[in-house]
């Protein structure tokens, strides 16, 4: 990496840090300037604008989560041991991953309802990974793991639902057993995906 | 209804509309009185602060959920009629509610992690809405409609997770089939739930 965009890559990730807690709407030129200590003309040479800005962010929160999740669970043979990974990858993402949670799960409940480059990013951001889902999930029909018939999109759809249950109960209602409901969500998915 | 509490309660359901698109946090005396027209003034009379009008619009949505969701629930048959109404009327909920989607979906994200009183205030909602789930599924292990080893903590999780799943899908993704699949998850659970 060049040093221009190593200056550049270690401010986004400050500034997905600060997002995750603020609201990807709250990062402004102005707050990145407070909490990084540059100067806003500083900034303002990297980003052109806020929605600049909260773009390049989402960007880079998606090289994080293929770093953090995607990236290790292909490292896994095929079939129900890479799902399994990916959920394993998926729940240590919720939580050890951004201080404030994870900055899609936010970012989708602010701007799900504004029309503009920041959602549009965040709609192809969430359906690549809908896609990398379903492709994970594929495979181990292939493999036979799963059975020929499963309903792949049905079982993404149900996998979202347990990771946004366990994104709520752990961060909002801070449950110490949100982790091991999710775990015994996940096993009656898979256990309902094999073959019958 | 006196005079000023109709007033009181006609400005928080403009406030609670307006929480829905903008998020909770943006919701400020400020941009209250440019949606209603109303003086700022005029609003500080009514409301001490941002924070206590944040925690007013809580409260209100909670009557709103309330009479949406729970009350027509509560008047169908306990045991799986029940649950079964539980779960439509919170998908119209989210359906037909506000124009910016579940004003508690929205509000969790963003407040998850700004302790103050306006999380507390979601927590207790959060709370209050988990243990009406408890009691109407609990109802359905009594009335022998569900197994009675049922986790019903886990049951009241995946139903959250559904929901999520649904608003997720439906309000970001704009699925037409969100509904479709909220329905086939709950069928799922509800047949795990029955006596085996």
């Amino acid at each position: 990496m060049s040093k221009g965009v190593e200056t550049r890559t270690a401010i986004l990730d400050e500034a997905t840090e600060l997002a995750s807690r603020v609201g990807l709407g709250g990062l402004t030129i102005g707050t990145l300037a407070t909490q990084t200590g540059l100067s806003k003309s500083g900034l303002f040479g990297h980003f052109a604008s806020k929605e600049a800005l909260q773009v390049d962010v989402l960007l880079r929160a998606r090289e994080r989560f293929v770093d953090a999740v995607l990236r290790p669970t292909l490292s896994v043979p095929r079939g129900e041991p890479r799902v399994r990974a990916l959920f394993e990858h998926w729940l240590s993402w919720q939580r050890n991953g951004l201080s404030g949670g994870c900055l899609f799960v936010n970012a989708v409940s602010e701007f799900d309802d504004q029309e503009g480059p920041v959602r549009d990013e965040l709609l192809r951001a969430e359906r690549d990974k809908a896609e990398s889902v379903l492709t994970i999930v594929t495979a181990a029909v292939t493999e036979r793991d799963f059975a020929g018939d499963l309903d792949v999109e049905q079982f993404g759809f149900e996998l979202e639902g347990i990771m946004l249950a366990h994104h709520h109960n752990s961060r909002m209602m801070r449950a110490p057993d949100a982790e091991s409901r999710a775990r015994t969500a996940f096993e009656r998915l898979v256990e309902s995906a094999r073959p019958h």
